[in-house]
């Protein structure tokens, strides 16, 4: 699974790589970020860079900082030479740099029926950008990095980090990547959170934002949620205060935090769908399809990771360090749509519904659509047929075609290939 | 805290006291059941009888049986010469056997506001019975019990119970009283489960029933967090397969269940106004609330009968061993009274609103009433002043007033009472 092993050395653990495996991008070679998480899955079209260094930390939100910050991402079509046609695509607490396919032979993405060729995020006519955030495992720096000061994995002694600082890790992405503006920043769940992030910290850096399932601050149900989840993992004694890696890791205890987290995806009604009472080998089908959850989360995710992106949810408040929350979105410049699902357990719908009724009182230009569907929070995953109109319609309206080598009969194709292709990716 | 100390002896726990500690109950000395659960509260008040002996084992529906079962109670009022004005009162999954203080001294129950003089469930009217469930830990055979077989707890020994299971005890109970009849079963939750159970397992026996946020069934999503929770405990290094008796037990693993509990029996809405944002001692304050009532139901509540009663819950289905869900419902021959609390997240009201639509369909003489409430499953301890016309229309209609004796002027005297309290009493 892991791209390299560990070995258990007498008092710590030791990569078995050199510390930097050189990967070709686009014709130059980049460093890929060594981790400590056995989970972590080197795709064929990861790119990386090193947008902090000793001589030049990252400085972090709640004080902290660090001497060396790696982030790994990919892109979706070609930067057009006005550089305008740039659209961030930013992931969930689980997700990964990897929305996507980049062709046949690659492996589905999170996001894949709504980003590609002909879709509403189009990899035709723009340049879709989408990082792993920092605190992941997926390539950028997170827990199961090596810190620079020791050589060894950070574990717990990496530092609080805030959606803020995964915005600000992008914004540096960016900037290395020369680019400085985006046409959008989309996301859902806790890419919401970031894109409404970029929308305050950045004002006039992106044309437009969509924010899925995502409130303006985390609520504190939600918070009660995230503790129970934290501290299941915590008390599984494999987790041994974090220093896990090279060992079996807190599999048990990251199970139970991921159960916690696919009932709050879901909703009542789609899991009476789903599994009724249905029984199967002495459990209830809904425990089993709990169990395995939990057992596909712990092999693809970092439980420290876990743990910080977890507590970054809860710290998150647009309004901090402003002078108040209407302060803060007051900043906005870019246009913001923002997406709420009506069976939403998670960050319900009437939160996004609050948020857009202050973004409007206080002159912004943001409009509130609604997928009316059964699946809870995961319908920002799931409901592509609703979703697909409501962002077809708003990038359409927030982007208008710039490009002046674009005829107008070929984007007619690609709407009836669009249409053609609607169909066969009904979701059932 | 327990009212006997345990030592561990060198291959078992050992019980320090003898076996049966006798107590004065209506002139007569009832055994109270011996519990290896050091939290175990013996009220003044609490009486015991023996329902299942070797020689007449208590039989389960899981198949398992029980070859002694104690169960604890208490009593308010006086049972009249007919019999005929007996409540039971029904508990939820950590309650006990003690609703409403029984005078001054004693001290307050869970629904201190509904039990007693001249309330809803009026001990002046109403001989009113409410003993621990089975499975439980507050006297009633339980998971810390001792296994006749073995004079050691059963822990993880003791056999799967089910709801019908508590009621078929409560049924045996009330033989031993002589009692053959019930004016009313009443609970809320789990105790709302047990009364309609009653009314399915028992018809004609009750003539009405009172469930308060229970559902017919247990839906999947109740389940779900029910295992969260399980799975929370089981992973606890201290909770040791069952067997912790005398050692700390598994207080980490039962507060995070309980923290699951605590959220599912609150709303999104109830949260914020409690807690919103706010920190202290470098958490949310939802955090500190959940630590401090999972350490309190750690100190008050047995770890292995969380486990048990949780599954009891899942187990829950009305229809279960009948030839459909409709055929048990149609058994039915009580009055019944469904209510439930608008924002009830645990068991929404909406099961409630199909359970009596369901049991009208079938002629079941039944009807809904709902408590428009934030406070979310909680609102059945919570809501009294929303609930208290609810129970005292429905009483007053199922019961009418039957005592010969009763001197119209002291009903009117005892209303005039009831009003003037209604102010105090008022919930903030």
């Amino acid at each position: 699974m892991g791209f390299y092993s560990l070995r258990r050395g007498p008092d710590k653990y030791e990569i078995s790589l050199p510390a930097f495996i050189i990967k070709i991008c686009g014709g130059m070679p980049m460093p890929v970020s060594p981790t400590f998480f056995p989970g972590f899955k080197n795709r064929p079209l990861l790119k990386s860079v090193q947008v902090a260094a000793p001589e030049q930390p990252f400085r972090l939100t709640t004080g902290g900082q660090l001497s060396e910050v790696t982030v790994a991402y990919e892109t979706y079509g070609t930067l057009s030479p006005e550089k305008n046609n740039v659209i961030l695509v930013v992931h969930a607490l689980t997700g990964d740099s990897h929305p996507a396919a980049h062709n046949e032979q690659d492996e589905e993405g999170w996001w894949d029926l709504l980003v590609g060729p002909g879709r509403p995020l189009d990899s035709e006519r723009f340049f879709i950008i989408c990082s792993n955030v920092l605190g992941g495992c997926q390539g950028t720096t997170g827990p199961a990095s090596p810190d620079p000061a020791t050589g060894q994995p950070y574990g717990m002694q990496f530092p609080a980090i805030t959606v803020r600082d995964m915005v600000n890790v992008q914004k540096a992405l960016l900037e290395q990547l020369g680019i400085n503006h985006l046409a959008l920043v989309i996301g859902g769940s806790m890419g919401g959170m970031q894109a409404l992030e970029w929308a305050v910290s950045y004002p006039g850096f992106a044309d437009a934002v969509v924010a899925i399932a995502a409130p303006g601050y985390a609520s504190p149900q939600s918070i009660a949620y995230n503790r129970v989840g934290r501290q299941a993992v915590m008390l599984d004694p494999d987790w041994q205060q974090g220093n896990y890696y090279g060992g079996p890791g807190p599999a048990r205890g990251l199970s139970i935090a991921r159960a916690v987290g696919m009932i709050t995806y879901q909703s009542e009604q789609s899991m009476t769908n789903k599994f009724a009472r249905k029984m199967r080998d002495g459990q209830f089908e809904v425990e089993n399809y709990l169990d395995h959850q939990g057992q596909r989360l712990a092999e693809r995710f970092d439980a420290n990771s876990y743990l910080y992106l977890l507590r970054a949810l809860d710290l998150y408040d647009l309004g901090h360090g402003y002078a108040s929350y209407k302060a803060a979105l007051a900043r906005i410049e870019a246009r913001v749509l923002v997406v709420g699902v009506t069976s939403d357990i998670l960050y319900p719908a009437q939160q996004q519904i609050e948020l857009v009724q202050t973004l409007k009182s206080l002159g912004v230009r943001a409009e509130y659509a609604e997928v009316d569907s059964p699946h809870g929070h995961d319908g920002f995953l799931i409901d592509f047929d609703l979703l697909r109109p409501i962002l077809t319609d708003f990038i359409a309206t927030v982007t208008p075609v710039r490009f002046p080598g674009f005829p107008a009969a070929f984007r007619a194709t690609r709407m009836a290939y669009f249409g053609a292709r609607l169909l066969p990716e009904n979701y059932p």
